[in-house]
């Protein structure tokens, strides 16, 4: 079950550089890409999205204003490549790879039942010389139960690697932390 | 010793999303920040990096239009969070932290000398409005015998997580890889 998370602490879902899976819903038909080219943008939950119109997904982020961002754990690495390989022009890869969209409060995009965290946003503007989607979160969820928790990473070359050594400095960080996290 | 890695290869040293310490250099004085909020915008080494005039290396950047992207791994856990507490405006941190600047082929920031890869960059594009500086990497360093290669990544809480698990799935990857990775 997906639990809302503060906004104010979604940030911290993307900070890491986590792989996502990103889903859309275009004319009622929903599709979903895996995607690293994400960042933050500063400490409110605002991404810099990058992607252009050789993916499918692009025409429904233009087209909608809005998607919502997953993020991948290391139980999902093959569900990433899955989605990653094939287009949704061909394929409902919400049925093909069994995933389970669930109704989200504030966009069409569903929440993908199998992430670990999952992040409605709308597009705020798109800066189309770059490619770059900036994104508002507007609603985050996260689900406690999620077994594995550790963040997945791609390298680009079909390396992938998992969260391992944890390493605390809350106190290190002092009044570099953002309030409320 | 810091060799020069293929530059249609870097996009792999940002793309897992490890934390970084950028470089620059303003009129003969090298200064460093820690840096997690950047994103590759494609397989061309071509990166986002999103910070603002509350930094004092902002300055630097707008003037010179110049950095070096260092990548950080698990060793320089206590390093980063050394250069990412305290300003350049009042401390030397090369000397302060004991890093070692080394020359750059292309731009006149240093080479963090301790950092397991380099990539020196120079500021394509800075869209004001949402405070990215989109980065053109023009020449890349790795140092094949940095001890420690796991990647360091920050939750944004003070915690950091370095890379664990590895998984190997390029031929799952097929087509979608870029040439030359």
């Amino acid at each position: 079950m997906m639990r809302e998370l503060e906004l104010q602490k979604a940030f911290m879902l993307v900070e890491p550089g986590p792989v996502t899976m990103v889903s859309t819903s275009l004319e009622g038909r929903a599709n979903v890409m895996t995607l690293t080219w994400i960042t933050v943008l500063d400490w409110t939950p605002r991404f810099a999205l990058c992607t252009g119109a050789w993916n499918y997904s692009f025409e429904a982020l233009v087209k909608t204003g809005e998607c919502v961002v997953g993020i991948a754990t290391a139980d999902l690495v093959e569900t990433i490549l899955d989605v990653g390989t094939v287009s949704g022009r061909e394929v409902d890869k919400f049925t093909r790879f069994e995933l389970t969209p669930l109704p989200a409060s504030h966009v069409a995009a569903p929440l993908i039942g199998e992430c670990y965290a999952n992040i409605e946003c709308r597009v705020a503007d798109h800066i189309k010389r770059h490619n770059i989607f900036v994104l508002e979160g507007i609603k985050a969820w996260t689900n406690p139960a999620h077994r594995d928790k550790r963040l997945l990473h791609a390298v680009g070359d079909g390396t992938f690697t998992a969260d391992g050594e944890v390493f605390h400095r809350r106190v290190r960080m002092g009044d570099k932390l953002p309030p409320g996290v």
